[in-house]
């Protein structure tokens, strides 16, 4: 299928090798540095991402600093510690086995925050979903993920953290929201699927199991 | 800059020019069909987003029959109206004149939700962030609006319309959000810059000035 405004098949493969190859880093980043006109592509990128009413909402904080990392490594670990308590005793001990962040050996962290209140109280597209803001600050993660792949850094999104620990470490006004902590850097290999599905956690969906057709639970039958 | 896991330049084009082509379509769709092999290659992109726990808790529900979508556009009217008072009056008449939406021109049109209950109630990574199985499926959205770009084809998401009024028309279970609700299609054109850019509505911000360094509100001076 081509049309006018499509890519050419090699452009068309990286989108859907990014997308396809695209995996959360967390126990293959190399010290390779980092330099910052890489950085700021990826930013770049994020700063692209759809944003409701245009509204641009984001802003990203670069962390390179170790003694920042090791406080957010601490504020990690006591999060991890709460939430393995929360896994019934049959799953818990695999759960504590997981390598679940690379904050200390990642060159560059990045935590990307959603200020609520940028442009003023009425935004085109967020007037009956107030949540909007907060979305279009996830496609810009999304887009800097994406973006790393194709760069070749590996990217892995931390979220078993408070967003208070986050707050007060990064000195955060109150109606700025933390969406991701992000670290990112060089890696060793992209594994070839999820980590949770190679170790046997859980399995990848069939897609045709995931669609359904004008009406919630109607097949597809596509030709 | 260049390394092992990096794309050809082609490529890497191709994932760079998704993001910055990327638009979202309201005005320009065009009435070419789009083939179920197409839209099956954007929910192959959206289903391989991350998911946190690779929980993958989205369901995709195609709209092709005119009769739904005329019933979505009627909610969406019902939230335009309601949306443009919230308006200050000097602002209201501009506004009333955005065309935000091309839910009945669009030969697609796309629900994403997010089953909250999936994969049971503890999930990796969901422990004290609740809300990254909702970020997860903006994840989903936004790997499909990139292979959109890529394969030529316009989308627009519409989010002036209540989430309850789509809970009925699809007769979603409670535990189902909604995340988002695309018009998928062909487009005349993509505009070069977003069209609340394009209006005047508000400005492209400066990369420069959304970036920190280490803390909230210290410059990052970049080499």
């Amino acid at each position: 299928m081509s049309n006018d405004h499509s890519f050419s098949i090699e452009e068309k493969k990286g989108v859907y090798r990014a997308i396809l190859e695209r995996r959360d880093i967390r126990a293959q980043f190399v010290d390779t540095p980092v330099p910052d006109e890489v950085v700021r592509r990826l930013l770049k990128a994020a700063h692209h991402a759809p944003s409701v009413g245009f509204m641009q909402p984001w802003n990203f904080l670069i962390v390179r600093d170790p003694a920042v990392k090791e406080e957010v490594h601490l504020a990690f670990e006591r999060a991890h510690a709460r939430s393995a308590a929360m896994f019934p005793p049959e799953k818990r001990e695999k759960y504590k086995k997981f390598k679940l962040e690379g904050i200390r050996e990642a060159p560059v962290n990045l935590l990307i925050t959603c200020d609520r209140t940028r442009t003023g109280p009425v935004v085109i597209g967020r007037t009956v979903q107030p949540e909007m803001d907060l979305y279009s600050t996830v496609c810009a993660v999304q887009n800097l993920w994406l973006a790393a792949r194709a760069e070749g850094l590996g990217v892995g999104w931390v979220s078993i953290v408070e967003e208070q620990d986050l707050q007060e470490i990064f000195s955060l006004p109150e109606h700025v929201r933390i969406i991701a902590y992000l670290c990112v850097g060089y890696v060793s290999h992209f594994p070839d699927r999820p980590e949770l599905e190679k170790a046997g956690w859980l399995p990848r969906l069939e897609l045709d199991e995931l669609i359904y057709y004008e009406q919630w639970g109607r097949r597809w039958e596509a030709g």
